[in-house]
Parts: structure tokens; C-alpha cells; sequence
């Protein structure tokens, strides 16, 4: 039996090259196939169709487990007796995967902060799956782990220009900043409280009723109190309740969590005040600015993030506002110092003696101990498209947002909501209630004429757009509003007639 | 300012063709010039080189932020003002990274649980960047989440053939057993702790000393009491003394961890004997599989995982025994039922009323939000090799083990561990104390001539060889043999007089 060849080694290239040849005909044939920014039907029709895809094998392939099982019927299993080949397998599943895909390269797939990635990008991400460095330690991943060290030092010096940690008395800047790479905000605003709680205690979390869930969730798992929840009735932190909750504290450790964009409405809350009130009342501010946060590379939105050099931890998230593929994620640490929790040893990794002869210790960059190389797809990003390229992307994804926003205002039959902050814009037909705005949603998921998001917000339901595609154009935002007030008519709430016709 | 072409969609494929050409172009080059398993000179010219390449920037690019310094130096960044253009970016840091990397699919290089990328996989991993499917929810993922279940299905009934879950009193099989994807085996073994944690309140870990750190970790992270540690003189957990631990916990909540395939010698606990333990004093039982798991799909060597079923939860991780680019874990779970606790309700992900509607609730899969569909290259290279081309590549490596052990055996300046349990080979040199042995592998790392791990056993440490690569020759063993020795001569610790010269 033939060994399959490797990605990696001088072999490697020429080994992948006939295999990403039939990885792109699938990705092509399958989108062609979808033809639109989802497949139709709903979850049922797509799970028949991967079931039957993966769970069906050409000859000499057999769906038969090997292994006994003990008299009864056998269960259902993607894993043949024996292989399908290389290519068999890769023109299956990919295809399969990209027909049944919700793909936000497709202008009518916008309901999430769920980022069409750049062929660059991606193009990049392919070396680091080909060479697999790990970066839990320096003879895993020499280059790699050099690469990480100057983007997250990087990243950082774009929040703290002048030195992130605390200055000296003689009034030199402080150390330089420095990030952790995560798996995306979540892991982000984790090892926030984290860092938290290793410096403080059982640290008290304040935050707005619109912070991200991720908060709540990683107080839970790392047995915080239940966080302190301030009203934000406008969609930021109310600042007087805020207020009031911190003089509440009195003297207990607080980290007060703002945020930079939220996921309903891409609000930005008022970080110079918030700033303030931590200052006054000596808590410690953490902004998750998982959006927003690229707003930093342009010179036209970077204002909406003054006071952002005030967070001690910022979440920032490069697969969201920044277009990389999945996991792009970062901690900024304004004090380097604060990492020091993180450190732990495995003789394996991190010997004392190796440490003391010159070989780095990585072992406390991650609470991962192996770990995929994102660095390189986000320094490869950052370096072909520069601080005023990806300041255009931004810049036009917000512009995207004001347009749709006034297409919306005028339009006799829609509600906007408000003025979008970033890109996220929420709206809805004028004479739905709640319930026929959720079936709308539902309707055009099920026609799969367009992926559109929900959020509550003035105690109504909206529908939300969250533009994230830089290359939409103004026809797209017309017909996605059409598309959208077809699916308010009754007609369109039936299953299409066709599946899977091409638009 | 051209807009750079996105991955995804029916254009994507043919933006990404020219792009990946760039990059396998960057990939064979910087190997041919790396010409070995690892750059040579130790970490100080890598960073060197890496900082070079990262932060100096063809015309136009500049390396000067745009940000106001307030009138200091610059600092160092790898962003510059202008971007350089997908393809110089492309060439540059992937030439880097490929010239600076500890390449696994280089025989010489097999100090860790590093392994090699099939190709196979890594161009499937391609396509989950390109069409970048979210698996927080059904519409970032319709047909990502409907294979992600398959696979996790699949998996779990390799563990628990007959159904996982307790069975009835009936006596009728429970259900079948599921799994979760992870970033590794540090995840998988947090998740297990914080199941456990939910079912039972502050549970006590009992594990051997020769467990993964990442327990410790676990417990450390969720507030969990420190582990009792089990003695392990043997390599693998001592029954005895295991029995005395769970005896003096009496009622307290238990969970025994253990080991198939640690990471110093890839040992396995005795499964069977720690099961029946468990079974008497009540105690749950976590299994670290992370390395040994894929011995499921080997006829020849499945036995020693016998027990394994026993198991409430089961770590695996195929970038491990697996052949796939990071990230491939699972936590595989008995009784699906066991998964409720991370059940978590975000409005915009998972509202009441879409769930009732029929749309899948994904986000109690996973501690994460946002995450990449790494099911596609584990699905894909288990269609395509099978159970038995699996099956094949485990047997390879394990009887490459067997071999180097047998060299080692014979030769009359080497001592030998012991015969390898999978595919981990322990040894050192005859006359060389622990100092000694250190010193050689640091040696080796500097020549740039071979990546060994090192592991302490028996009161001193080892030279460690983990053979993961299925295309070692049994010339390969030899060298790297010869390679090691000649380290130990006093000539070999100085750099080597060119650098990067092809081998």
C-alpha cells in the first residue's frame, strides 16, 4: 500500500500542487452549483445531502465499520474500510462543503461578523498548514515563533504608540506593548479575566447588559462572580449607571469591560468617559474590540477609538474587520508584565537548562500548548496591503454602511434604526412585529436568497446587516433590500420550486 | 486603490490560483535553502533573518508607522505605510518561514509530537479557508456543521462501537457516544475537567506524575483543587498507589486521568486495571489519548487500548498520530448527554424562536464562538486513506520505532530506554551524564542537523526520537544515529562553517 505524500519538505510543494488543482475545481463547481450566499431548503435537505456525500463510497470503498459490532446493525460511519483516494475524497467533500456553504464572498450573505476572507490571506494560511510549525516551543517553530514576536508587538504599538505599560516616575515611556494570538474574541476576552484574576484575586467584572456573551461565559469557567450588568439603553454603557456600580465596589477588585463594536449594532462605547470613571474609581478597563478595532488603521475612523490607549487589555479579532480566514484572534496587553501568570513549565518544552542556554521559552504565549502559526497569514496581510490598504477596506465597508443606511431611511416601506457606527446596520419593514421579522430571517435562510442576522434592540427585533464585503456594490445593497421585502410576502415563505439553480 | 480579490465565492478559486503558485514557490525554495531539518545557528540568526525580511520593505513601502510617535524614535513594525503587494508579501514571508522552520516531514526532525501534514490534508484545509464557514451557527455553517457531526459520530463510535451512554436497564445499548472539535489535547483535557466540574461540583483530579501538563493546567484554570498525584516509577501509574488515592478521597467526587501515549515515552496505562478501580471507587475516568488514540484503527495494535471503552471522556488529537496540520482535536464523550452543560444561549446565535424553527443550536459545541471547520481535512483524509491506510501509517511508524530501538540496541556506544510502546524511542549515549545529554540535543538544534526531544525517566534524562513521519528509510535511522554521535565529539558544538547549504 502506497504511503501518501507530506505537505512539508522539498517534496512537498509538488505534491500539493495536483491536489489543490482539484480542491479549487470544487470549490468552483460547488459554487457554481449553490449560486447563491447559501444553499436553499433549510438544514434538513443540507444534512441529507452531506449525509449521502460523506457516508457513500465508490468502489472499492465500503461503508461497513471493521470493527465487530457485536451482532447489531452497523452504525453510520464516514470512515470507509478502505480509502477513496486522494483526489476522490477531496473533489467529494470539498464540493460538497462549498455547495452547502453560506459564504460571505457572496454579496447577500451578511448576517454576522463572519468575514469573506482575502485570497491572499488564505493563500497564506496554506504555508502554515504546509510547514505545521507549533508554537508551544522554539525547536517546533524557529521562524514562526521570531514572526509572532514582532506582529504582536507590532499590533500592540498601533494601541499604544507611545509604550503601553505603566510609565516611570521620571516620565519615560512605559514598556512596549504585546499581544497574545487566540482562536478569536472569545479565547480573547478569556484570558482578559484571566489575567485579571491571576493579578487581582477573584476579580468583580463590570460590564454593559450589550456586552459580547463571551464575557459571562468566561467568568463561569474560570469561577468569577457573576458579572455586574450596567443598563445601556441606548446600545452603550450607561455612564451614570456605570458609575454608580463601581462607587457600589467600593474597594473590591473591578475590571470594567467596555466594548468597541458591538455584534448587534457595531456601537462603540464612550471609552474617554468610561476611562475616566476606572481611573477615578481604580478599576481596571478591558475593551473587547473584537469589530472594531481595525477602525485603528484608518485616519478617517481611528477618532471613534480615543481613550482605547486607556484599556490595560484590548480584544482585537483579524477575521472579523480584518479578513483573515478563521482564527485570527489577539489580547493586546498594554503591560507586558501582566503576561507573567501565564508562564508554566513542561520539561519537554521549556527545561530550565534550554531556557538558560539561549532557547526561547513560548510555553506561556498561549494557554494552548500546540498551536497553529496564524501569525503568518496576518503579517503577510498586513505587509501587501499596508496600513492604507487595509484603512481603504475599512473605509469602504463603513461606506457600504451609510449607503445601505440611506437607501433604508428613504425607502417608504423600512425602519431604520440608527445611524450605522461601523457596518452593522439594522432595520426592518415598517408593518412587521417581532415574530414576522424572526420569519423573515427564517424565510430568506430557507429560499436562500440571503443570510441576514437579528438583533434586539429598543425592545423591538431587527433584521441586521453586517457589511463586511469590501467588494459590494451599490446594485448589491438595492437588491438585497428587494430581496429582503419579497420574503415579507407569503408567496416566499413556501420552499423554492428549484434547488440549487444557479441565480 | 484596487480592492484585493477575495477567497470565496465562484471568482474565488481563480484569485487564489496565481496566489498559492507564489506560495508553493516560497515553500520548495526556502526548503531547499534551509537544506535540512532545521535552520542552523540556533535562535539568534533566525530572528535575525526573520526581522529582516518582516520589517524592511521594497519602494513603496516604508517602514515608518503613520501614527504620531511624538517626536521618538519609531519603533520597529512589520506594518508599513503602503503595502508591497499580495505576491511580494506572499514570496517574502513565506521564503522566510519555510528557510527558518523545524520541518517534520524532514527525517531528522522528530523531537516532538510534531507531525508531518499529509498533503492530502493540508489542501482540504485550504478549502475550510477559503469558504471559512463559522461553526458557531447553521447560517455561517449549513453543510461545515452537518459534516462536523458526522465526523464527530464517527469518531466516537471507533471508542465506544456498542453505543457510549450508560444502557438501559433493559439492557439495550446507550446512545452513541459524540465528540467535540478542539484546538488539541490542552483543550480536550480542559473541557473534560469542566464537565466534570459541572456534573459533580469541585471534583478531585487523581492522575499519575507522568500526566500532561495541560491537567494541571485544566485545573488550575477552571479553580479546581491541585491534583493528587499517583506515582509513576514504571512509566505508567502505579495501581497500588492508585488505589490507596482513591480510597482516602472516600465519597468525595473523583476523576482518575489517565494515560495512553505520554509524551516523554509514549507509555499506556494499564486501561483495564484503572478502569476496574474506577468502577470500585466510584470514580469517573478520563482518558488522555491524545497521542495513542489512532492505534484504534491498527488491527495490530488496537489491543493495547483495550479498556479504553470504559472511559467517560477520551482526548484525541490527530496532528498528532493523525498526519494533520494543527489544529485536529476532539474530546470524545460517552453519554452526549454529559455535553448539556455547555449549552449557552447568545440571541444573535441561537434565539428560542430560531431553534424552534428548526435551525441547529451549535454554540453548546464548543467553548470557543467563532470556529474554523477543522472536521473538513479529518474527514477528508480519513475518506481518503480508510481504516486501513490509517491502520498502515500507524504500523509504519511504529515499526520504524521498533527498528531505530533495535539499532540503538546493538550498537555498543548507545543505551536504549526501553522497547517503544508506539512510536517513541528513548536513548543516550553510553558515556554521557544528563548535562551531557542536554548539551547534545542543544548541539544538534545549533548544527541545524537534527531535532531530538528529550524526556527524564528513570532518575536521567534521554535523547528522545519521536517518530511520527511514515516515510522514514531505514537509512534514516541510521544517519540520524550517526548524527547524534557525532554531536558528542567536542568539534561538532562549534556553528558549522556555511549556512543553509544544501545537504
Amino acid at each position: 500500500m502506497q504511503r501518501p505524500p507530506l505537505a512539508g519538505g522539498t517534496a512537498g510543494p509538488a505534491a500539493l500542487r495536483p491536489l489543490i488543482d482539484v480542491v479549487l475545481d470544487a470549490l468552483h463547481q460547488g459554487a457554481k452549483t449553490r449560486g447563491g450566499p447559501l444553499p436553499p431548503g433549510g438544514p434538513e435537505p443540507v444534512a441529507q445531502r452531506v449525509h449521502a456525500a460523506a457516508t457513500t463510497f465508490p468502489t472499492p470503498g465500503t461503508p461497513l465499520p471493521a470493527q465487530d459490532t457485536g451482532g447489531q446493525k452497523p452504525r453510520t460511519t464516514l470512515i470507509p474500510a478502505h480509502g477513496t483516494g486522494a483526489e476522490e475524497a477531496l473533489a467529494t467533500l470539498v464540493r460538497t462543503l462549498a455547495e452547502g456553504s453560506a459564504d460571505p464572498a457572496e454579496p447577500h450573505c451578511a448576517a454576522h461578523l463572519h468575514t469573506p476572507p482575502l485570497a491572499l490571506a488564505t493563500a497564506a494560511d496554506l504555508a502554515a498548514g504546509a510547514l505545521n510549525p507549533s508554537m508551544d516551543s522554539w525547536d517546533q517553530a524557529p521562524a514562526a515563533s521570531a514572526l509572532e514576536a514582532l506582529l504582536t508587538r507590532s499590533l500592540a504599538q498601533e494601541i499604544w504608540p507611545h509604550g503601553g505599560g505603566p510609565p516611570t516616575t521620571s516620565g519615560t515611556p512605559g514598556p512596549t506593548g504585546d499581544a497574545l494570538v487566540t482562536t478569536g474574541g472569545t479565547e480573547s476576552n478569556q484570558l482578559a479575566l484571566l489575567l485579571a484574576r491571576e493579578h487581582h484575586g477573584p476579580v468583580q467584572i463590570v460590564c454593559g447588559a450589550h456586552t459580547h456573551h463571551s464575557i459571562h461565559r468566561a467568568a463561569w469557567l474560570l469561577g468569577l462572580p457573576d458579572p455586574v450588568v450596567v443598563p445601556a439603553p441606548t446600545g452603550t454603557t450607561d455612564l451614570a449607571a456605570l458609575d454608580a456600580a463601581l462607587t457600589a465596589q467600593r474597594s473590591r477588585p473591578t475590571l470594567v469591560v467596555a466594548t468597541a463594536g458591538t455584534t448587534d449594532t457595531g456601537a462603540i462605547d464612550p471609552l474617554p468617559a468610561i476611562a475616566d470613571l476606572c481611573a477615578t474609581h481604580h478599576a481596571e478597563l478591558h475593551v473587547d474590540a473584537a469589530y472594531g478595532g481595525p477602525l485603528l488603521f484608518s485616519d478617517r475612523h481611528r477618532p471613534r477609538l480615543a481613550g482605547l490607549e486607556h484599556a490595560h487589555t484590548v480584544t482585537l479579532d483579524l477575521h472579523k474587520l480584518g479578513w483573515q480566514p478563521v482564527a485570527a484572534g489577539l489580547l493586546a496587553v498594554a503591560d507586558p508584565n501582566r503576561l507573567a501568570p501565564l508562564g508554566h513549565r513542561a520539561d519537554y518544552l521549556n527545561a530550565d537548562d534550554d531556557t538558560e542556554a539561549g532557547l526561547p521559552d513560548l510555553l506561556g504565549r498561549s494557554l494552548r500548548t500546540t498551536r497553529r502559526p496564524d501569525a503568518l497569514k496576518i503579517a503577510v496581510t498586513l505587509r501587501a496591503l499596508g496600513r492604507d490598504g487595509l484603512a481603504h477596506l475599512v473605509d469602504h465597508v463603513c461606506a457600504h454602511a451609510t449607503q445601505l443606511a440611506q437607501l433604508i431611511d428613504q425607502h417608504p416601506q423600512l425602519e431604520l434604526y440608527e445611524h450605522p457606527t461601523i457596518s452593522t446596520v439594522l432595520f426592518r419593514p415598517r408593518d412587521a412585529d417581532d415574530h414576522a421579522v424572526a420569519h423573515i430571517r427564517r424565510t430568506l435562510l430557507a429560499n436562500g436568497t440571503a443570510v441576514l442576522g437579528r438583533a434586539h434592540a429598543r425592545g423591538r427585533l431587527w433584521l441586521k446587516a453586517t457589511l463586511l464585503n469590501p467588494h459590494l456594490t451599490p446594485h448589491d445593497l438595492h437588491t438585497l433590500l428587494d430581496t429582503t421585502l419579497s420574503a415579507t410576502t407569503p408567496r416566499a415563505t413556501t420552499p423554492p420550486p428549484t434547488k440549487g439553480s444557479p441565480r
